[in-house]
């Protein structure tokens, strides 16, 4: 199974790091890959997302990162992915999540959507949650990877 | 029974028009109401909006369209109806919906909204992921009627 | 458009009356159907039942009564009815609901199920509840309509 | 018991008033603490907000009120709250409540969220309903305190 | 504040358990109450359970035990509590909660049902689970406090 | 991928048959599991439950079908799974599943639960609704594998 988990990853938490390594052991290889979407302004451009996840990945096997845009099928295609990962927290929007997987069946009857759920200590947290901590002044060192935790206390000193 | 189906129908998907198909056998009356929200920039005008709606809908019995825009229980009694028709998807935003249906009510209890599900093959259709997907280059042939996918390819085109 | 709306009502309680009573000023005719459900024991018999509901809706316009079992859509169509009614509380299990509307549109596709909400003040009453309540001794009064309250007393003085 | 009931309150409306109420009998001391959110524009100014909630609300016993920004347990330690309220109405994001109240114990392990429902004839009320409805020209006499009621109509007029 | 906890507890789980600290922290008085309810067959008799408890909480604070049967809202009156706690888990039934919440509310003004969450390492944990997984040979010692796992593998062995 | 797909198949539905199709896509090997729970009836025996799976996946690659007892994550175990598959409808117990796949995860930390829909024309499909309706007397064609309904017109009947 060649599997793409897609996202904004903006930035990685330590629940997208627990389904990464999951994943990783079960798919034949899986490529994470960072949404580029033009109509949101992201915290940290695609270069430091991709940046940071590789440096957080460094030495998993069967990884690979991209940055893609356009349809999520689309670019799962163009690297023979059959599977779609989503994670599942006790907060996801299950109802969009299962809306997007029909709606990309629908464009793609060959890749299908899978879902896996984060360990129960990461269920509260999302890249959100994380900026809105952080910026408020709270302690999210049990939320990132220590290298995104310093890459983000210096990101909001410049903002 | 007076029906009135309200909506932004930006554009018109297979799955509303399924649900117009559905209410028009049981309804004495059915008005297609547009949404002129003054909030929300849509991708078409109201009058273009009516214009796919009367194209699609030519020749089925029992309807009629109209624009309105304030309190929807205020249009819905300037013209009788004495019932709003949701329809329901795997994805509605139920509690959203039932908050609208109590608050409708206690602005005027003679007007009941009634839920009425789509067909399973439309279950994951809006307008904003038919959107989406035009605006990314995927094929929306399948989720509009095709007088719509004409329309939306043009003005996707002029973006 | 006739209306079928359908249930155990053991017993009727004031939200399943405040559904009738809705129904009834947008509907031709609604017939309040009691389910005779073999695999069930019910507190009370259907004629029992039947003869609450007669009692509760006396002198309400365009409704009758029937008793089924089998399909409800055989049901349905034995009566032309060309819509289910199913009431929506706080507390609807919608999952099966929605199952259910979909089940019976694929058993037939003319017959439409149509949800409607209970006014807030009965959102959280169900049958299960009222016998529960009235079986620890509970006052049932605000719960159900006057005549069911004392045949509840009754009944749960003889068991 | 002291707890903070946290909120936008712009404006306040009977669903809150309901919830202030039923927490001030059973707490030793409630704390209604109004955002102060900059990221987000009122229609009214927190200065007002305050006023409304301390009219509405004047002759309450064990009730404070307060403006807070930055992080919610930060205020709450800073008044030595050990409980943090928050309201449940038909239409509660339960899920993203849910998440905050896993991640404000994340970020301090000694204050616990609480959540009470409010009255089921208010369960449909939020504050965004209620502006919509207002700025729409409805009638918002039964969703909030009198003198909020006054203020909507001059604040809208003003628009 | 007068608190209730009312439960099964049929056996007490690492959930329960996190919750009687939680809330023994904030409460004045706890009490934990253990429903004997005639129409279920336990696994543990009311006596069993109630010893699990007591050896589980031994040297807790402010935490008192009992026995009820019938109405809760009679028995919370009885102890003068006006709080009724009730847990909330991932997989918490939360229409079912919220039915129970707003019904109790109906028989009994004064008395508040108030959620709260336990640890997220507890969220999936329920004592049906624990002893499904105990029957099936699993392994329950990170589900339950020590003294339940002897006395749940004592009680297997007997069946 | 080594996949075990678990159920009691009592009987295969046409949903079951389109996640076996999907899932012998992408995994290297599928075991369909049928559950022999001695705490449930069943209509069918576990060895009429194998056969019919059996023939109606004649000839698809990648499959097994076994029958298993005891605990999930040990059957998985003792065929070297790295993955569990749950399939998602409409109405989903979703709550249900993600508890068990939480719980399964603390039993066994190698084993992933993996969520995946069924096509839309599928997402009301349950052996207990097909039961219902054919016990009912309706039609069950379009709900299941030609063999199975000719074995259920033949089960009831015996009824």
């Amino acid at each position: 199974m060649i599997a793409v988990y897609p996202g904004s990853f903006d930035p990685i938490t330590n629940g997208h790091l627990d389904i990464i390594e999951r994943v990783s052991k079960f798919a034949d290889k899986l490529v994470v890959a960072v949404l580029n979407n033009s109509s949101k302004v992201p915290m940290f451009s695609v270069e430091e997302r991709l940046a940071m996840l590789e440096e957080t990945c460094a030495g998993m096997a069967n990884i690979e990162f991209a940055v893609f845009s356009g349809l999520l099928v689309d670019f799962a295609k163009s690297i023979s992915a059959n599977a779609i990962i989503r994670g599942l927290r006790a907060v996801t929007d299950f109802e969009y999540e299962f809306q997007m997987a029909l709606t990309n069946r629908s464009l793609c009857e060959d890749i299908e959507t899978l879902f896996i759920s984060t360990s129960t200590q990461h269920l509260y947290l999302s890249s959100s949650i994380v900026k809105e901590v952080a910026m408020l002044g709270g302690n999210v060192k049990p939320m990132v990877p220590n290298i995104v935790e310093g890459k983000l206390v210096k990101k909001i000193g410049k903002l």
